[in-house]
């Protein structure tokens, strides 16, 4: 298939499927996601994005009604019928359906399984990118993967507009993440990174480039950084799952970066290198 | 027809409709909602409703397609085919339909309108309801009626698995409003009342209860009052537009307000009054 819709065992044509209009996704966007890449038709990191998941549902509440396991192989198995191995690999849970009401449905309904792939290839890790940057307005909830995701579309839009690839939000002066990638900064041969509670999601990404740091000796902080750290840093990087770990070279129009290309090299060629060691 | 799902000019019991997979609701909540009662198959300040509506797309840069009379229309039409003429009557817009990206559709698609009747009376005006307070931990967003409502999903469970009919949340000290309505207090004969800024929604009925207030000599006063304020108010006021006006007798267990009854009362009679005389 070109590409592929799954809803609670259908599956299609994306543009061909259609879900209830009662699932609660439609009134009150009720419901969590996780996405990555596949290539080689092995999605990567997938024991990393299905613990969050079932992390990001269990703290909303959200009984997914089947076993990790369980929902692993209908992930690999619906991989298995594209055309092409390398996708854009996602999915996501909805609390149930039901007729309209806040509280959770009361016959204990369990939740909707949904799942989208799409060709896409990573990013090149290499290639710099621009940002933007703007007041974090977003709720106190973000280490779980909601569906809740209109601040992070107007930004999107936004960025876009201003011929930007991402927006870094910050909440005052402290910078928080970006509006689909979390960033961090490379200074005086340091990374610094936001730490993990509620002002950011814990990015799979995030946690890599933190291993490869460790283990080519660089220093790790988890410190929440500010806007004039991040124009003041060495090098700014921005990842997520479909990116890795791309470097900055413009924020808001004035440049950044650039000081510590090597330091930085070395870190994307081991994050590269894990991603296509583990989907050879 | 019992109720009503409504979907882009396609009609029919909400439990047999479908809506694509791809409408941006699905993966963003994309979209924003209004919601009012009809009695006698008349709509309940459908024009005020209807104004907010637009004015909640045109702050997310939704393009609704369509007129407010063609709207209106569509609305009073739906209704018509009814068993009964006392409903709940919601609609929503949500964002176009498109594979999943952050940024709006690059087709200019136009915005999906949804609705959904169902049957319904307003509740009892002169009942006595009961509060749990909680943080409110929502975006900075409040003034838009969107979709992306976990925070007052989450804040409803807890209520009702508390016994109680409503939360009020607030930011540290100051009180915000609750999951799904606004709050107000009366004290020593004063209205008071949160201003509208963007940690509340404009209510309806919150409005309908300012003009009854200034009719009965009231006076009104706009005011980011305190969780100290509110329990030693004289009375505590919930209003929503299937609430009109509800007084609390208690709040995280603590009896509260009963102390203003006749001021009160003369409020309930005047904003049930106007329902009643609008829908007659």
């Amino acid at each position: 298939m070109k590409n592929l819709g799954y809803y609670n065992g259908k599956f299609g044509e994306i543009e061909d499927m259609a879900v209830p209009m009662n699932d609660r996704v439609s009134f009150f966007g009720d419901g969590v996601y996780d996405a990555t890449y596949s290539r080689n038709y092995k999605i990567f990191a997938l024991d990393e994005h299905i613990d969050r998941f079932f992390n990001s549902a269990a703290l909303l509440k959200i009984d997914l009604g089947m076993s990790k396991p369980e929902m692993k192989d209908i992930l690999n198995e619906m991989v298995s019928k594209m055309d092409s191995g390398n996708l854009f690999v996602y999915w996501q849970a909805t609390r149930g359906t039901g007729m309209r009401n806040h509280a959770f449905p009361s016959d204990g309904s369990k939740a909707n399984f949904w799942i989208t792939l799409t060709p896409k290839d990573i990013v090149d890790t290499y290639e710099k990118i621009k940002l933007t940057t703007m007041e974090d307005t977003r709720f106190f909830h973000c280490n779980i993967k909601t569906l809740n995701l209109i601040p992070s579309v107007m930004a999107s839009q936004r960025a876009k507009e201003l011929g930007c690839d991402e927006t870094v939000f910050h909440r005052g002066d402290r910078v928080t993440e970006c509006a689909h990638s979390n960033v961090s900064i490379l200074k005086d041969g340091i990374f610094r990174t936001a730490p993990t509670d509620h002002l950011i999601l814990p990015g799979i990404a995030r946690a890599h480039l933190i291993k490869a740091c460790k283990k080519l000796g660089i220093g790790v902080d988890e410190y929440p950084f500010t806007l004039e750290e991040l124009f003041d840093a060495d090098e700014i990087i921005v990842s997520s799952s479909g990116s890795l770990c791309l470097a900055a070279n413009e924020i808001d129009g004035k440049k950044v970066g650039g000081k510590a290309g090597k330091l930085l090299k070395a870190i994307q060629d081991e994050v590269l290198d894990e991603f296509m060691k583990e989907t050879e």
